[in-house]
């Protein structure tokens, strides 16, 4: 209750972790905790709403907004563009908000360069085969799936960027952490308000 | 579920703040979390059991052990002396269990230069005056509860050292926040084992 807000709580997962059913579940749970809207020129999958999924802009757009230095990070992967635009994820600290950032293992270090405060946690599959057979259930072709796992090893060998790591084994469960991990890090003693705390306790300076 | 076992969790709060109360609810909570149980020479109050609240001995006792090195940190508060037994401590983390010491200020600066890799939290009254009315409850006569409250704000004074803050308005919300450091803490990159990771991922090494 003391916390000064605007926290930055990054994370980052191999794709087909179900990070992003585990992030939108936790920012309904957390009203103060808001997702940033990534910016992408990848096409809309079926049911994908622009502003509410992603921004989604075309490629030319995306040059134009790095060359601006408008983003946080970006990246390509797989041939599409990805970035996090400063001006939303500052719009959304200055209201009060926590802000969550779904990125990848290159963007996450550039996050925390910027802000050192922020937050790293990464999520693991239970297990390589539990990860494949979560990307076959997606759809995605065999080409596809080949390329994400050989990604796997890599990002994982960056987990020690990171400063918490968690398992998606059970969804309810990894949920559980991921709020624990948000609700810690809003008591520690270095995010929080001393001068409120004194106030509270109606503490007069000597 | 991969972190290396063996966290020290030290608690602090001023004397009213409830923290006895909240350190049996969250132990009983989480069984892998065991309370130390500290040696004292105070007598013990009505219902205090020797072994279970406190190992009660005498202060030729106290004063040996003290000699021979056998505190991790200890204190004379109000004329009697309390300790934390190294033996005991060990025994619980070498056992497995995360260990839970509920000391004052002075004390938790000593363990945390002992382990570096413990926790603080410490715990603050939602007010003053709430304080002075547990007290009261408590039927501390009021010479006791003077001095109790004039080492409130010196205690406070302390929190800097602290790694959370936390404010024990609620009880239930007290113990659902401390709860949640505990499984943050767990999940800690620098507590996870990275080799059970890579064989629980089946990571064949370059």
């Amino acid at each position: 209750m003391f916390y000064k807000r605007g926290i930055i709580f990054v994370i980052s997962a191999p794709s087909g972790t179900g990070k992003t059913t585990l992030c939108e579940i936790i920012c309904k749970q957390i009203p103060d905790l808001k997702m940033n809207i990534s910016h992408t020129t990848r096409p809309p999958r079926p049911n994908e709403i622009d502003g509410i999924n992603y921004y989604f802009i075309d490629r030319q757009k995306f040059q134009e907004m790095i060359k601006k230095n408008q983003f946080l990070e970006w990246a390509e992967v797989y041939g599409n563009f990805y970035g996090t635009s400063r001006k939303n994820v500052e719009k959304l600290l200055i209201k009060g908000y926590d802000v969550l950032l779904e990125i990848d293992t290159k963007g996450a270090k550039s996050v925390k360069q910027i802000y050192p405060e922020s937050v790293l946690i990464f999520i693991m599959p239970p297990s390589i085969e539990d990860l494949e057979k979560r990307l076959y259930k997606r759809d995605e072709d065999s080409e596809t799936i080949k390329k994400r796992l050989s990604k796997v090893q890599e990002e994982i060998s960056q987990m020690e960027n990171y400063d918490y790591i968690l398992v998606n084994d059970d969804l309810q469960e990894a949920v559980k952490q991921l709020s624990c991990i948000i609700f810690a890090e809003r008591l520690k003693t270095s995010r929080i308000d001393k001068e409120q705390i004194k106030k509270f306790l109606k503490i007069e300076e000597g």
